[in-house]
């Protein structure tokens, strides 16, 4: 039996979440991997905040540098939440020789380059599957068990919170901002939703996913990034009639050498596995050059499920301690010449929500108009008696610079009351 | 750049498929991994069956000998399908000191537990992600990812063989045979069915799946099995108006330290994500105690997807090449007391079909048999003017034993003209 000391920075829900699954499946770690785990020490920013948890036991400490000093601490666990705070607090860990396990994705996603690089000059493991999709072991297979393959494209439902909106707004047929709402009360959402609604959480997580799957340092101002405030019930609606369900993807892909990016809402076909996911869980779809397609599937958030993946990965570093040469996870692998590929030059079919007045010949001049910038059109809808009136078109696939053309001449044909919505279509 | 050396046991369609993988990729592996694979010798049965392959080239051998031999050879990739001759080499690899990565589930499952042993006392790797769902990476995940959870079941489609004739079955209203004969000619299905439609190759893999996930030694005599010959069209359609889809699962499930371990078609709800799985797609659906609900989907055959998970087990074999801590897959575990729970004692929801003749009074009759067993109905269908007509029943859940005596009294009813079909209905 291999007793290993951890030492963890922040209990707050997963914090408090490692601590629970490390009392209570003690046996069965003991049992697979030959390992015990002992908190050693835990840093709170505020002993008062501790309640439940005996706020009077040594175990905690208001002074994070407890945790480097001491030396019964093997393995640092990084909850924090923050990122400045825990990147000092991981940089002085990976200093002082000790294997680090966060579960921060904005921290990896902004500073993951730096991070890792340290940690391999350092000789020491950096390890964050909790960081992507919760409890489900997507980076692990990505970097170890797909190995032999080239990831081709990666498409992620990764943001619970967004994914349960807009389940909601499907089933529901209700707004926006009313589902908005009753995802706060419920703990789904934050008081202040923007990381999550405007797309940043699910762009950090792809900052990662797509470094590790094309071994290559992507940056994450560089992922194309868009909320799904802008969704309503009839843009559901319309999709489903076109055979579409509305989900926030996450998309990575390898074009020629260059790497598309990008989180928007996204119609995919009813039919696709990633279709089915809903509420608050989340999938990775990954396409490799010789597995073909492959969809991880599970809970993305939550304190056991985050703990599952953060303990996991101490288990696993905890059997390669003091390794030189255990399994990396880097971040900062400069790229091969995989640049990121401009926005304007991705290509993608699109959904056209516009309102128009309800003349004879609009359909016709609209239709023109795509036609004379090179967007052809695979559908158009035009239903219902209200004046505007719904005009719906789906593109084939054309070059976003194309399409945006496109909406600026349509802008300009006098019966055009707004353009009211512009959503991808991944036919997959 | 670490070289390594590897032999191939078997050139049939997973060994060309990893042949072909090592030199379309190479460029991939090296820059993720450090490690360059380089084939030393190919055992095969006949050089003559070599033709494009060029069977004059002198890496091939007919005496699988000369791959124990070869210093060179420092990890043994066995992909001949066989089990007697596989055991042998294996042995004799495991003893010469050499990694040994092997894709053979009818090995694992009849011989798994000698062979890890083996590997273990010898201080070499034995690893078999291919074995179970080709290349969906769910061994890593069980044995790793997972390692903090305690698993409370886990159910596939691991047979895509079934799962094509069932989703055929389904879409197009075709008959058992009709089906399986097309899926013969398109190469999906063996000229002998058996191992397939049998259930067979399925209760391999869960004797596989259960053993690493409930770390225990399962042996795959105890796995109970009924395969899919008796499914019809009639019960497909029941199936649905009910709100089923039938699939043919493989099953474990820890229960108060027993183990159920069963194959056989099932009742799955329309929603479950495991009823979205088509054709010849794999997916296996995992309950950890922590982690909550996981799926993982993908292709479970074939030789590329076969070769992912062979040649990713290569890799990470490497990458632990002269460790005697190398993360173990171990299948001779005693199994602290976790037994085999009897099949009469497992409990489950049925669905029964019987034809009837269509006389007043026989509904209340087979009802009132159910009862007198302790079997209480969920629903009823009766439909049509057949005579005999068909009489569908959904149970709630109930003890094997006490279905099988209500089975045995209804067939001593009168009325009854046959007991048509007994499926057992999942609610998950």
């Amino acid at each position: 039996m291999k007793k290993i000391g951890i030492g963890l920075l922040g209990f707050g829900v997963v914090g408090q979440g490692v601590w629970k699954l490390i009392r209570k499946n003690q046996q069965e770690m003991m049992n697979s991997s030959g390992i015990q785990l002992e908190i050693q020490t835990i840093y709170v920013r505020d002993r008062k905040a501790r309640g439940e948890w005996s706020a009077e036991d040594p175990v905690f400490t208001t002074r994070w540098q407890d945790l480097i000093e001491n030396e019964d601490v093997e393995i640092v666990v990084e909850l924090m939440g923050d990122v400045a705070m825990a990147r000092e607090c991981i940089h002085a860990a990976l200093d002082a020789g000790k294997d680090v396990v966060t579960a921060n994705k904005a921290l990896l996603a902004l500073h993951g380059a730096e991070l890792t690089q340290k940690a391999e000059r350092a000789g020491v493991q950096l390890r964050y599957e909790a960081s992507v999709a919760g409890g489900i072991p997507v980076l692990q297979a990505l970097r170890e068990s797909l190995s032999a393959n080239r990831i081709e494209s990666i498409m992620g439902i990764v943001n619970g919170t967004t994914n349960y909106i807009l389940t909601r707004m499907t089933q529901e047929k209700l707004n926006f901002e009313d589902v908005l709402q009753e995802a706060q009360e419920k703990g789904y959402a934050e008081a202040d939703p923007t990381a999550d609604v405007d797309g940043y959480d699910a762009a950090h997580k792809l900052t990662i996913l797509a470094s590790l799957g094309f071994r290559t340092s992507v940056q994450f101002q560089q992922v194309y990034r868009e909320g799904i405030q802008g969704i309503t019930p009839t843009d559901i609606e319309f999709a489903d009639e076109l055979g579409y369900r509305i989900k926030l993807l996450a998309i990575a892909r390898e074009n020629q050498g260059q790497i598309e990016l990008r989180v928007h809402p996204t119609m995919i076909p009813h039919q696709h596995p990633l279709a089915a996911v809903q509420d608050v869980f989340n999938a990775v779809y990954v396409r490799g050059n010789a597995v073909g397609e492959l969809m991880f599937y599970g809970q993305g958030a939550g304190d056991m499920p985050t703990a599952s993946a953060v303990v996991g990965d101490v288990i696993n570093a905890a059997g390669n301690l003091g390794r030189t040469d255990a399994p990396r996870y880097p971040l900062h692998i400069p790229g091969n010449g995989k640049q990121a590929q401009p926005m304007e030059e991705t290509v993608s079919a699109y959904y056209v929500r516009l309102l128009v007045k309800d003349i004879p010949g609009v359909l016709g001049r609209i239709a023109t108009t795509f036609g004379r910038c090179g967007v052809s059109l695979l559908s158009v809808i035009q239903k219902g008696e209200t004046n505007p009136v719904s005009l719906v078109f789906v593109t084939h696939k054309t070059k976003e610079v194309a399409l945006h053309q496109a909406i600026r001449d349509i802008q300009t044909v006098d019966e055009l009351t707004a353009v009211a919505s512009v959503i991808r279509v991944e036919d997959l």
